[in-house]
């Protein structure tokens, strides 16, 4: 529990040199988040923030849009007789006394729950069709907080082109490890209001909502959410489903990121590195004006 | 279907200046992976290799070891009646026509399966109990292909210094988007074998792996796998499970990484940039002699 870093030894070798010494690591462990009693997903993970990281979860998963949702959570304790398959296994499954990577998210009496705690990646129909249109759709039309900042949010170019610094600054363990992604909330203005880290991207934008609804501050909808590192698909739905309209990466977008930033009116920035960037979608919350009277 | 890359449009801001223009993303879409007929997993993935990919999962997870595990594997047609759940929706369940974005893969009689088909990551029993150790367990008690060099694989520190300006050197995709993951096989010589890009760290593994099944490589006891990002748990548990017995990465490896490979005799280094590096396990694969006596 709150092992973020742990130490170990490691040969380093410096132009030909050879040493011997310790070395801080990002802590990886598996976490499982339950629904009401009902296994739901298995991550791995960098402990620490897992009640937050399940309300996040959840919250992109359509399952939580406000505090009021949430009942509780908690860390199982007690002994399991093993998962049943190697993906399971190999998670971790297995062990005695409470481990503190089991959580029990408990939801408020009246939640309607979706069919995912039956029915996740069990998809049994004989049928075949998949394709990144239903992707989108399904994420338009579950959305709980649609995105709707009045009056619309609007950043300077400016703004956006200093939030990495103001990121990496704020990071703690990265310096240490070098080993984990962030993610980050800013207000409209630039002022940071909370930064996440975790071995796995999602899971850092999973904290940062957690604990957003967690305070009551869901929707985010004048908020901008940056990542350090790419923006996939899943980080843009994730951004949706918290309401932020504008999430801003270091790294490129995915072709569905950018169609799904297109079809729910979210503004997707990619390659934010010094005083340059790429608007892909909903450019009318950037400055561009400004910006251009520069030029 | 072989979509690697998309055009969109993007607003270029530089400096200031603002320009539209077309640019070119990396595709992403969702890949429902089906054995047998019953649906196992959905990925988001740059479309191409689906086959491979598909294989390359079945290997990690213990499904198939050699090519005569495998009868076939083929696109599904047809129409769908959607997910049930949002996390299937968003992924993409839906439309009617061959999307090439399900593939089933069927075994060959007599080929022994574990009990992922039904109960992928619903873990059903009320008890709990979940830690990393019970991770390496699992992985070492199912691997196929102990990692069983003999002789011993043998690098020098220079040769591995060379892999990642030769991996980018291969890499087609990435200098257009900027958005894969890169993965390559190397010889214990240092020939490249093989190269595959992805949206998503662990496909481009499992691609890597996929193609060395359908061509019989596995166990791929004398190769270098090379990640052009971290090593995680599961990237070390994709190499262990394809016998490999050296994972480069040009990042940082989490502390799971570290065990799994102490664990299982898997050679992992680290942080591999310009002459330096970080053996973190499995160092008596790595001629350290002959760069101490050059230190």
């Amino acid at each position: 529990m709150g092992r973020v870093t742990e130490r170990r030894k490691v040969i380093r070798i410096r132009d030909g040199a050879v040493s011997a010494r310790p070395d801080t690591l990002v802590a990886e462990e598996p976490l499982e988040i339950r629904l009401n009693g009902r296994s739901l997903a298995i991550t791995m993970r960098t402990p620490g923030d897992d009640f937050a990281l399940a309300a996040g979860f959840l919250v992109s998963e359509g399952v939580l849009a406000t505090a009021a949702d949430l009942q509780n959570i908690v860390y199982c304790a007690g002994a399991t007789d093993g998962g049943t398959s190697l993906s399971e296994r190999s998670r971790g499954l297995g062990g005695g006394s409470n481990t503190y990577n089991v959580v029990d998210v408990r939801t408020a009496p009246g939640v309607v729950l979706p069919d995912i705690t039956l029915e996740r990646n069990v998809y049994t129909t004989s049928s075949c069709g998949l394709c990144g249109k239903a992707s989108l759709d399904a994420v338009r039309t579950t959305a709980r907080w649609p995105i709707a900042d009045t009056p619309p949010v609007r950043v300077d170019p400016e703004l956006l082109a200093s939030l990495p610094d103001r990121l990496r600054a704020a990071q703690r363990v990265f310096d240490r490890t070098g080993g984990l992604h962030a993610a980050a909330l800013f207000t409209e203005d630039g002022e940071l209001l909370d930064v996440r880290e975790d071995v796995g991207r999602h899971n850092a934008v999973d904290k940062l909502v957690g604990r957003a609804l967690q305070s009551g501050a869901l929707p985010l909808s004048r908020s901008i959410l940056l990542v350090s590192g790419r923006a996939s698909f899943e980080l843009a739905q994730k951004a949706v489903m918290a309401g932020i309209p504008v999430l801003a990466a270091v790294s490129a977008p995915s072709s569905l990121a950018v169609d799904l930033a297109a079809e729910t009116g979210l503004t997707l920035v990619g390659f934010l590195r010094g005083s340059s960037m790429n608007v892909y979608a909903g450019e009318d919350r950037v400055a561009l004006r400004t910006a251009a009277a520069q030029g």
